[in-house]
């Protein structure tokens, strides 16, 4: 199976730069953008300087404001767009998809109200086979990949021979993908870890320093892997690129919006107050944490850190309350 | 069991943050420091400044510069000093030793040469069995636990009942300790990550970001737990606060030494320079890298990252040439 003619659905800054990828790997690449002057943009300046200011796009990429359009033709579709809006925008587009194209998820999160994971919505909506969907994920900031920086990450697919293609559609020098087919684990370790990552900004925003921040990832990580293995996921991918790669690059990265909203709350600014500040979009985790949350107490699993966060997201707590609870529960073995 | 009389060999910034918890959790401590002057700052103005500037130390821990009057009915000795030199300096000690005493490891190598671990060479040198050693890790950046700031460790002992008591004896509320039976795992990890660290630090000497540190830790967790599981250790230790907790806040913290270090030499400094630049003291990760490496190739076990720093410290190899060889290892899946 070779991908040649790959089409991405977003323009942000994470969907440009996979597009980016795919161009410096040979790959002739069709953006769609919701807004035709960022089109326009990509097209003819090859920029998007909304996103990616200063990064040049291989001119391979073209893009344009018409899904049908952008569409036409793909052997590959890499969906960029925010987790709760990938149902309403794949149902938009869903006939407009050819029949045989990998659909590749570059969204990370858990569907509020359904609790699915983004490949679950993706089956559902495209009524496609759950080894046509690759998910892409690990320690993957945006802006430094764009900057050519090299990075490693995982392609994650039930059909190995499927993420085999994605891999090699997207293996550049800067940026290494290594196969894996556990998609379940490298899904949720994608969506859990921007909710620990609000966790370590308000740490931070409290004024809490390194050990703190380390504590909280590695009892994050413990958290995602106990909900994961309930799910069926391989305990070892918690262990890598996917779990704990993306989980120390998010919360210790200044780039994280996750990590920044987090800290605003920290500083004792409201929920509304900091989605103001930061230009009226909430983190993705402020979302995740309710679903994460929902999921993990139907299955009986024990996410401390995840209740917390909902807790001061969507109940009013007060995180100076939370420093003592995080770390202060009465324990008498780590894995007890 | 229950530990009262504590005693606490070596005053530098981690001996004297440990003798600060243990002084806090209500233990009587005393301490021994090289310099008699330092012992007399301890005892006479409750600091040590020239580790801890601004902490006040509790007013249950005196000092001295002589051994026997520091050890004299002590119920547990913690060794605070350097893992290369801790051979040397206990074998000076031995005839002085509580016969029943803990002896407690704050110490985080393989010792060259030997390539003991920290424990082993206690119970050598000490004549005592494994369940009469006790280890502590985690992450304990010192300067941000004298803060008390919250922090949580791990106290490991193949004793289950001495690993309790040691724990009451540390327990603070800022300072929360974990028992752990893995007394290979948690050792392996604290001397492995100072290894990682100094990659982290080399790397963002070269100029790369939060995608490189974060995939140097993972791979770095992945070949530490390779080692770890050789030599019997629990694969969940590497999960936990003194393997993935312990490396993240080593790596990602601007007060490791190792980070700082490693930085120099990605700079494009040499060994000696970065040496005489922070005042004489070689990184514990420049030492480790050798006999941690001897130690996994003596296994046949595959420590990349390790291999690497050790090049680099000791064969002249120029820290550019590794961004392409550590990222660009043609790997297909990513446990393979």
């Amino acid at each position: 199976m070779d991908i040649q003619r790959v089409t991405v659905l977003g323009a942000g800054s994470w969907g440009t730069t996979f597009a980016k990828v795919l161009g410096d790997a040979g790959r002739d690449v069709t953006m769609w953008a919701r807004r035709p002057e960022v089109a326009a943009e990509i097209t003819d300046a090859g920029t998007n300087g909304g996103y990616l200011p200063g990064v040049a796009l291989p001119s391979r990429i073209t893009a344009t404001a018409d899904p049908a359009a952008a569409l036409d033709g793909a052997q590959a579709v890499v969906l960029a767009v925010p987790s709760q809006s990938l149902r309403a925008n794949l149902t938009a587009w869903r006939g407009l998809l050819p029949p045989d194209a990998v659909l590749v998820s570059l969204a990370k999160g858990v569907e509020l109200g359904t609790l699915k994971r983004m490949s679950e919505v993706i089956t559902e909506i495209a009524g496609v086979p759950d080894g046509q969907v690759v998910v892409v994920s690990g320690p993957n900031l945006a802006k430094e990949i764009a900057q050519e920086q090299p990075s490693a990450a995982v392609v994650a697919c039930a059909d190995h021979e499927r993420a085999v293609a994605v891999q090699r559609a997207c293996s550049t020098g800067y940026f290494r993908p290594y196969t894996n087919t556990d998609v379940v684990g490298c899904e949720l370790g994608g969506a859990c870890k921007n909710v620990i990552a609000l966790s370590c900004g308000m740490a931070a925003g409290l004024g809490f320093g390194t050990n703190t921040m380390a504590t909280l990832i590695t009892r994050g990580l413990a958290e995602m892997a106990r909900l994961g293995v309930k799910l069926g996921a391989d305990p070892l991918t918690f262990a890598g690129l996917a779990g704990v790669g993306d989980l120390v690059a998010t919360c210790s990265s200044p780039l994280s919006r996750n990590r920044t909203f987090g800290e605003r709350l920290g500083r004792g600014e409201s929920v509304a107050q900091a989605q103001e500040a930061v230009g009226g979009q909430v983190a993705e985790g402020v979302k995740s944490c309710t679903s994460i949350r929902e999921l993990a107490s139907g299955l009986g699993v024990d996410m401390p850190i995840t209740d917390a966060m909902h807790r001061v997201c969507h109940g009013g707590e007060d995180p100076r309350r939370l420093g003592a609870e995080l770390l202060g529960r009465t324990r008498k073995h780590e894995w007890s």
